[in-house]
């Protein structure tokens, strides 16, 4: 609500009336009531400001209101054919045993076709309306999500995984040169496309999987075309201490993604479950954000992301689904976990202030915009960004919340029964 | 599958063959495919094997399968206008700020009518085929949970909630002398209905709201007419410590119960959280079961119960929603989070050995109807029981799962998203 004009030399698209829920750097969830917003012809928020008269306008019932889109900041298309089952191991055997073999499908472009569909058409249906996605390593079927998403309307970031190290399943991985030639040919095609929505993203899998050679490759690539980097970090124990020994020269796990300038204020890491302060700090040095993903840190008990933490040390952050380590393809499933989350370390300590829904509401949609920086164009119904919003109907016939009577809708975890 | 007689002068309602998915004793998970199911004229299953010649049969598609209702072994029905609000405060002042407030409401019977009947359909369109009810104090609103659960022909039990002690919302208590009658009429009229599926169930609130003679009494009442018991035990620590302030005499919160002869093999006690193994052992000896409630465990902060010690200790288990400490008034829900409870333990300790998903699913079906003393008529489709029973179809259009070939449906976390 910064601008009040309303300039009659513009033609609005169209000028909405009713209750409008959104998060500010300020408050965590700001409920506008009887509020008017505008849209013009590009998409775009042009006013929003509260205001008894109206021009022309399309009039919410009492029951709706609009909200922003969710951003889910990590999600893993290809992984989608399993979600929902395969989570009885830790996250380096289930890689190896479900998750690789399964990624090596996708050299199949029919499969990929079938599976990238599915995942696209299911998180906009939950009220994702921007994601940030890994594929697999195969250019063409990481190009074909890049086109699915935009020909869906997907706001959405696509990543080629890079890897040129797994001694497991020893067929998924590429060459240090491979894997560099087919990432800058997979930013280039995409580009070329000029989606409006979809963007290419650097995506190192993790560092266990890519040689110091590639990371420092990618690294470059992503310097040099002022790209986003996606990759995970200090999601279990186990995979910490395995980074410590492929990267004995590295300070910490964090300490391995600046070293090969993978840290930058266009990065999102998953996970950050196990990080020091001192890593933490490295995040707001740089400017890298983080993910939060705990239906899969919960599934496959990789651990409990101290969030409180995060925010007091003023490090960017989003949420995430992680399909398939999180089995749920739901933002609104994340939401619930996060909470759920907090509240476990509030169990194992009274005195955690355990996060408000309000705060999990503000992480799960301007948060996830900051942390894929891309807050300019989504995030909030600030003027100037894009109207990203999802039209929520709480009295919706069939749907999941009862209204005992003619109740106002309740922001709260009711409409995420 | 103990039976496999087909006795020609028998006449079945009706035969049906496909995939049935149920629990025993012996196997967390039975999945019979291709097999064949009798249900008689009275709805009870009459045969069950596999075979390959049918005679007259309801043919279930692939995608299909069987089963059993889900057992919801504790649900505040009079709870469910605020479920998904109102959950941040602990136990005992929730109860004081949100519950009390709301139950005493329950003297308008319109309200209570309109209430009861959103909980009833809303549980059996969740899933829950047997239900164990809190309702309110009030002796004719809780008749009239009785009859909507028989008119919407859900297996419950009801419980009149008794108290007569209530030092801060003073004015939703009973005397003790009115607590003990309405008891009596409650189950008495009650009864007089001969509703087929629905029971009374003594139901003191907990410790902390009842006087040591009213607990007396309720044991009493309950001995006389053999009836089933609820009530709620050891769901934080705060509680523990006033139930060990108001009942010195007590070895524990346990034997508060058990002295007063609330510790039957028909009752059911809620939470159990932080009891020790001697309270275990008696839960064992007695016969009395616990209902487990994750996600209000997690929702008020109250605690992580140890299923594992649980079951080493052979007390009876079943699953619980809890509305509205717990937000969902679903069953699925309550598998999910018992899974996620039993991964937070071996997060805390990675020796702990985690629940599968089939421990669960039996934990949700058979072991509700142990917990109940109700595995004599559900909870499974063992030959002689009820044929209460959840016909599951994966590819329902507009579900929540996206098949990705034409698989096999896969018994897993996938049909529960
Ligand atoms: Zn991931
Ligand atoms: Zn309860």
């Amino acid at each position: 609500r910064t601008n009040t004009r309303l300039d009659p030399a513009v033609s609005h698209s169209f000028v909405y009336r009713g209750t409008f829920v959104h998060s500010t750097q300020q408050t965590a969830l700001q409920i506008l009531k009887d509020a008017l917003l505008g849209v013009d012809a590009q998409g775009k928020v042009l006013i929003s400001f509260i205001c008894h008269k109206a021009v022309f306008f399309g009039l919410l019932h009492s029951s709706e209101f609009f909200m922003p889109g969710l951003v889910d900041t990590h999600i893993h298309a290809s992984q989608y054919s399993y979600a929902g089952t395969a989570l009885d191991m830790p996250l380096l055997q289930w890689l190896n045993a479900y998750t690789f073999p399964v990624e090596s499908c996708f050299k199949d472009l029919e499969f990929a076709r079938k599976v990238y569909t599915q995942i696209v058409r299911r998180t906009l249906r939950n009220g994702t309306t921007t994601a940030c996605y890994f594929a697999t390593i195969h250019t063409e079927a990481s190009l074909l999500l890049g086109q699915i998403a935009n020909d869906f309307g997907q706001r959405a970031l696509v990543g080629k995984v890079c890897m040129d190290r797994n001694d497991c399943v020893k067929h998924y991985k590429e060459t240090l040169q491979d894997s560099q030639d087919e990432t800058c040919r997979f930013i280039k095609e995409l580009l070329e496309k000029k989606y409006p929505l979809v963007k290419p993203v650097v995506t190192p899998r993790f560092a266990p999987s890519c040689t110091g050679a590639l990371l420092e490759q990618l690294g470059e690539i992503a310097k040099n075309n002022n790209l986003h980097i996606q990759s995970h970090i200090s999601e279990t124990h186990e995979e910490v201490k395995l980074v410590k020994e492929l990267f004995p020269e590295s300070e910490s796990y964090t300490d391995v993604y600046r070293k090969h300038n993978l840290l930058t204020d266009k990065t999102v890491m998953a996970h950050g479950c196990h990080l020091s302060d001192e890593e933490l700090a490295l995040f707001r040095e740089t400017g890298a954000s983080l993910s939060h993903c705990p239906n899969s840190n919960f599934s496959l008990c990789s651990g409990v992301l101290n969030v409180r933490n995060v925010l007091k040390h003023k490090v960017k952050l989003g949420l995430g689904t992680d399909v398939a380590g999180g089995y749920s393809a739901s933002m609104l499933d994340a939401v619930r976990r996060a909470l759920d989350a907090s509240k476990v370390l509030t169990i194992q300590d009274p005195k955690y202030k355990t996060l408000s829904f309000e705060e999990v509401f503000r992480i799960a949609t301007l948060g996830g915009s900051q942390a894929l920086s891309l807050d300019d164009q989504t995030g909030n119904f600030e003027v100037g960004k894009d109207f990203d919003a999802l039209r929520i109907n709480v009295a919706a016939e069939g749907g999941p919340i009862d209204l005992i009577q003619d109740e106002e809708p309740k922001v709260g975890l009711n409409w995420l029964k």
